[in-house]
């Protein structure tokens, strides 16, 4: 192992139920302005407003509503839901949705308590800040992007076309409610999209630097089978509570930090995706599922022994006295396969990135960081865009 | 997964170094007085005590010394550290040491601000209990029991003859410093008996419900094939640093709560070795080696779809057609054989358990639980130590 720091401030409650059971205790902690942040409505139609709303009203709290976070949160929402949550004196906010509204509302706790530009002076310049956001608790409707667990929050700057998060440990939802059953009015396209965004999490991990044994890998390793196992049972079917409840904490234990231990985690491909996300405001899960078989053609061969355990660790390819090389591409075209199993698309046409959209302007505008086992260019991740299209 | 809730309050810092580049910035955060807590004395020799000496004295620290904790540490002796805490206005712990140590000094830190028998109000009648203990800061220099991650203490009351323990979240330390580097001067045949308590840790969550695919079995199944893996690379060379620090973190995976999450985790045989030390003083690891195979042979017919999956995907026993029976059976075989391979014992005579101890006295005086799959019975429990012995 590695040298690291670990700490993880949020606690978790997990299982059926778990929001009406504890919820109210939770909010005693805190003043009496709660305020509830949520995106587009669904929760609304099936029913989890009404059962949160029925229980901050019991306890007489003052409830300043926030809706209509996006997927993919602008930088232009999180100031609005500041200024909204300094107007009105918030004591706590409560997020109810999946990684956007967490996300959107971790930006908002930071900026409602910060009086320069968090933009320049926290997501633009990664600098040293210190001080207390807005109290936190995270319901979570969409499992995936792991935030429940994490202090990080990805926003998009649309001005300057730029996606981009970080992981500042005060930010930690105080609390996280999961409660599996909340997430089966999801539609299967888009389970399918945050599993796929957890299993391109642990991917993203695994494939960096250390790679001689260490505990991040072998359980790296365990949740990537998790994933894979847990979505076919999922797609099969919605309601299976096994295999719903598994894809939730896998998501977490992705974005928890444990897998990170020790590890580099440049998260090449996420950066990729981003900036994607930013020019053409696409799917990220959809988007890692075309870009990742495509970006690891491009770097197998700088780690193929890493390719090689991926193949046989987690898609059981055995070696039958193959070369590695040969190895290594079959857990590639493993990983592809499963893609278009999961139905998730292979080229971002079909994704709905437009013919006109610039690939040249979004390859230029990723940080080309010394990845997994090999230095990007911009010109090689145009390469990669060009034959994702 | 089952419900569950989960939350960990300690902050660990992993790596060579790590004391003297953080140990004094965490001390700031209390007062003055620091209760320096250590066992036999090896400290001393190995040159670990110097440094930590040197760090306190160079912040011009009140240090009060609290040391000779003793393996299987008493009640009595919890008494002696509480009192000199008490008297000392003790205002932050430092336990240097391993689980004996780092037990003994979260009781002390608890039964110092405790008015109250401690004994009678907490490990023998667990009621609720709600106060903040003496600060705590571990700094490990053997591994194997994972305390450093928890708020567990198993201590032994030598009047009534019962070692036991729980887990406490107020007394998870506040910060742990793992050096691996520390752990290096620790004879092989502790460092053997400290990855088999890991081990043991991980196997008696695992042979528990439920065994319906779940997150904590998956990662439970990857620790324990590290623990093997790095067991067998340890005593091949006790310098692996690879080794020997992924041994430090598997300990601590093995008891931070992540792979208890939705299990039901009696460790019933935790407690019958428990009993035994309690009676007989014995080594905690090697205890559990000699009984792990013999209670698992009592209980494998009834959970035998858990044994054959450990046979298979901890020791990579292939089926090749055999009866899932034969298949279970093989895997526990494999367990004996690699407890054999890295020198523990097989027979209780054999790690000094006196002839003349009355076996029936120590299974009588066991809590009988509804194990893993099949609930003991003190006959059956006297019948597991005649076999052992």
């Amino acid at each position: 192992m590695n040298n690291f720091i670990f700490e993880n401030g949020t606690k978790v409650i997990f299982g059926k139920g778990c929001v009406k059971e504890y919820l109210s205790c939770f909010l005693k902690h805190y003043g009496n302005n709660v305020m509830l942040a949520y995106g587009g409505g669904s929760i609304k139609k099936n029913g989890i407003y009404d059962e949160i709303m029925g229980v901050l009203e019991k306890d007489g709290k003052t409830i300043v509503e926030f809706n209509g976070i996006m997927a993919n949160p602008t930088y232009a929402k999180v100031t609005e839901g500041a200024k909204l949550a300094r107007e009105n004196q918030v004591d706590v906010i409560l997020a109810v949705g999946g990684g956007s509204v967490m996300d959107c509302s971790k930006a908002i706790s930071m900026a409602a308590k910060y009086d320069g530009d968090l933009w320049s002076d926290y997501w633009a310049k990664p600098g040293i800040i210190d001080f207390e956001p807005v109290p936190l608790c995270v319901i979570v409707t969409v499992s995936g992007t792991g935030s429940e667990m994490n202090g990080g929050a990805v926003i998009t700057n649309e001005e300057l076309k730029v996606k981009t998060g970080r992981d500042y440990p005060k930010c930690n939802p105080k609390l996280a409610l999961l409660d599996p059953t909340y997430t089966f009015s999801v539609p299967v396209k888009q389970m399918v999209s945050g599993g796929f965004d957890s299993l391109s999490h642990i991917m993203e991990i695994y494939f960096s630097a250390p790679d001689e044994p260490n505990v991040s890998d072998d359980i790296a390793e365990a949740l990537m089978r998790g994933v894979i196992r847990d979505l076919r049972a999922a797609i099969k079917n919605p309601k299976d509570y096994t295999a719903r409840s598994n894809l939730m904490w896998e998501a977490v234990m992705a974005e928890n930090r444990i897998i990170k231990l020790g590890k580099k985690t440049d998260f090449e491909c996420h950066m990729m995706e981003h900036q994607l996300g930013a020019f053409t405001d696409c799917n990220h899960g959809a988007g890692l599922a075309v870009l990742h078989p495509v970006y690891y053609r491009h770097i197998y061969k700088e780690g193929i022994a890493k390719f090689k355990r991926f193949a046989m660790e987690v898609w059981g390819i055995s070696g039958n006295g193959r070369a590695d090389e040969e190895i290594a591409l079959a857990g590639i075209d493993a990983l592809e396969k499963f893609i278009s199993e999961i139905g998730l698309p292979n080229k971002l046409r079909d994704l709905g990135v437009d013919e006109k959209t610039d690939l040249k302007a979004v390859a230029d505008s990723c940080t080309c960081v010394q990845g997994a086992y090999k230095a990007m260019t911009h010109e090689e991740i145009h390469e990669i865009f060009k034959e994702c299209y």
